[in-house]
């Protein structure tokens, strides 16, 4: 009895032991490599933003693609995808006429998906409101033939910034179609960071087919606080918006896809993917190059250090996660199609500062099982798997019922970056990167390893 | 789906209690105001890099005094302390010239505390070396009338870089001594950043009264890596290395301090300081202005919010931590001398990244009462609090017999920052600054409240 329980907790132990040391050759590789912050500095710098349909986005494509081939994997290809097509226009114009102040310039763009205002643009009074309860009290007469701007503040409060913006989100989602319901002709944004600074941040915004659309457009933190304070003193101010953005007919995009061949189970298939396509402000770096080059790294930390898992790993870079999401869902379609057998799928596309946990879209069970193998991670701050959201590019994938993850970097810098021109190579840190490689491939591992 | 969850942990982790309610409100009060970020952005971007002996250590010496006086604290005074005073004189020239190559500069600065070349440089033959056994076993045949580059890489593989640094700095600290034993004429150390960058970073180099004394250079990561690259090619290669450092006379400094008197025992002091000198390459604003500025902030939290701790809370800017701490040994011997009663004291000078936990050098009796509290702390990321070193200002406090602490923030990019030209205030971002002084604040108030 003794005895057996002594060769027990030795095999226990060994096997411990083992997936410590390929966990921490994961790391070292990881971690002394400069190789995925070259690619990705290659892809933001040289490329740049990858807005769905510009030519950036087929050389990104040409390119991870490329770079996968490079590698060795045992399988790279292309899923055609029908991707749409907006183009933001001419720079975009935004100000504020006073008669006691003057004219004042606000950082604006118009958002993502929004139709122009014709080459003349729009003069109009504003009128600024902080909820859609608000604004469906004022009602129709006050609204109509007015520009609304939407300020409600992302709280700094929340301790998670992605709830800051998630709960200021609605505006810009849904900010022109209620305010064009009572009339109005335009609308302006408060970008949804909670941070102060002069970028606009731009992002999908949305129109419904039975109400007019009209233009759309975010103004900076700043620029929001500043045209809040002029509104207290005049409230007759005017202001001009102008943009030519427009919707061309949709277009043909690639999920691109590399695969390391699993030892044991090859037809069983573990995900790990980013989105290639970006908002055209910045660079797309954080949001999502590093999720696309972290999930590229995390093949070749396997390769390099000769942890084979036994299961397929497959990189994925997704198409259009900012628009339709149109890649994500082209991937489940064919996934079901193909009879394809997933066994978990993981998302990066929470940026690329310090990672401090795992956050699972599944079951109970299945978070059982996993958040045992936190242990291992802790030693490199990795400190909580927890229940929640996986990645907008997964969502398709619910109906094999497999866990479906998201790394969670810490999120106080994100939104200082996300969808802006601040959103930039150098706002990526190459060690913070690192560590995100590291850990993905880490869990990737001891999961596929272990079992859940 | 994010949303319902975090709810749902929201309300399970703030349970109603007094405690909790009161670190909520030092939370939201500190990530809510802009005042210790625009204080940082005064001492850093206004009055610059703080160098012993410098105006801007008097610049920032009044500057903090009034800071506090303005806050309305009870009690605001100065420590005289006589601090070293080393100017870092004109622009340093280290230069490789190979008959090969041509002639190639290198990122450079004298380290701090060395003496000066003498105003015609020195040019020797160069030997680069990556520890103190090899350079002892090279003898004085192969070093007499060379310069020394000290060459051990820190390693990226840690996951604490200050374990990366703390293995090479002994170069740094005692390369010179080793050096000049075997008759170098000079030494060239490559930086102790774990990263690679064109930055040269500084810090103390020592010296031995019975040793003679050499210049000492740092060299940036990627310089160093030129200077060994250009070394394989070329055994023979010259360096010239010129600066025109030396000391002057010790000058005056003082330690600012401001006290918010203790509601119940307020002969019983918490301190919570950062050092208010520092390198001269940057601003100090990560090393250390930011763990100034949240020490002043955790005071005011207190004051703004109601939170009144029933200990004196004791802010101190420390005088001289980069070269004597003649500032830190001062306010111990005051300490002492004034039969102070002290009951904690707190460093915040590991940078302003996002704080993850909390060191303790202490007794394991003091770790395992102050770890009861970490269940507050954990849903503000807090997610540990461990036996570990405190601050080099506390160290004169150890006779107190009372828990020494240190704030952790996330080390990933601090040594990017430390002690170079990068160290500068747009390299500090705001929330990760709030949630430190937050984290700090939440703490001396629960363990004020709850005792050890």
């Amino acid at each position: 009895m003794i005895l057996f329980s002594l060769i027990l907790s030795y095999n226990l132990n060994f096997a411990q032991n083992e997936d410590s040391i390929a966990i921490r050759k994961i790391y070292d590789e990881a971690l002394s490599s400069h190789i995925a912050y070259k690619n990705l500095e290659y892809l933001t710098e040289k490329i740049g933003a990858r807005l769905c349909g510009s030519q950036q986005l087929y050389d990104a494509i040409r390119y991870t693609q490329q770079l996968m081939m490079n590698m060795g994997l045992d399988t790279v290809y292309l899923q055609k995808v029908k991707i749409p097509h907006w183009v933001r226009g001419e720079k975009e114009i935004c100000k504020v006429i006073s008669s006691k102040a003057g004219t004042t310039e606000l950082d604006n763009c118009a958002l993502g998906g929004s139709i122009g205002t014709g080459v003349q643009g729009i003069s109009a009074k504003i009128i600024e409101v902080t909820s859609f309860d608000q604004l469906k009290a004022l009602g129709k007469d006050a609204i109509s033939g007015k520009i609304v701007f939407f300020n409600q503040v992302a709280d700094p409060r929340h301790i998670n910034t992605f709830q800051a913006y998630g709960e200021v989100a609605y505006q810009r989602g849904r900010g022109a179609i209620e305010a064009s319901k009572l009339g109005a002709l335009a609308v302006i944004v408060r970008s949804l960071n909670p941070s102060h600074d002069n970028f606009p941040h731009t992002g999908i915004m949305g129109y419904d087919t039975t109400v007019k659309k009209i233009p759309a457009f975010a103004v900076s933190t700043n620029s929001a606080d500043k045209l809040d304070e002029l509104l207290i003193s005049d409230h007759n101010l005017m202001v001009y918006v102008r943009n030519t953005s427009k919707w061309n007919d949709d277009t043909i995009g690639y999920n691109v896809i590399g695969e390391l061949r699993g030892t044991h189970f090859p037809e069983q298939i573990i995900t790990v993917g980013g989105h290639l396509d970006s908002w055209d402000l910045g660079q797309g770096a954080t949001d999502d190059g590093a999720g696309c080059i972290e999930s590229v790294e995390v093949l070749r930390l396997f390769k390099t250090t000769g942890v084979r898992p036994q299961r397929t790993m497959r990189a994925v870079m997704f198409m259009d996660e900012e628009m339709h999401q149109s890649g994500g869902k082209k991937y489940a379609e064919l996934a079901a199609k193909n009879n394809e057998k997933h066994y978990l799928a993981l998302e990066s596309d929470e940026g690329a500062a310090v990672p401090v946990g795992f956050s699972l879209q599944g079951t109970d069970q299945q978070l059982a099982s996993i958040e045992k193998y936190l242990h291992y991670l802790l030693p490199y701050g990795i400190y909580f798997i927890q229940k929640g959201y996986s990645g907008v590019d997964l969502q398709g994938l619910k109906s094999f019922n497999i866990p479906m993850m998201s790394i969670s970097p810490d999120n106080s810098r994100y939104f200082d970056f996300h969808h802006s021109a601040n959103d930039t190579f150098k706002n990526v840190n190459e060690r913070e990167m690192q560590l995100g490689s590291a850990a993905i491939a880490a869990l990737l591992y001891i999961i596929d390893k272990g079992g859940y």
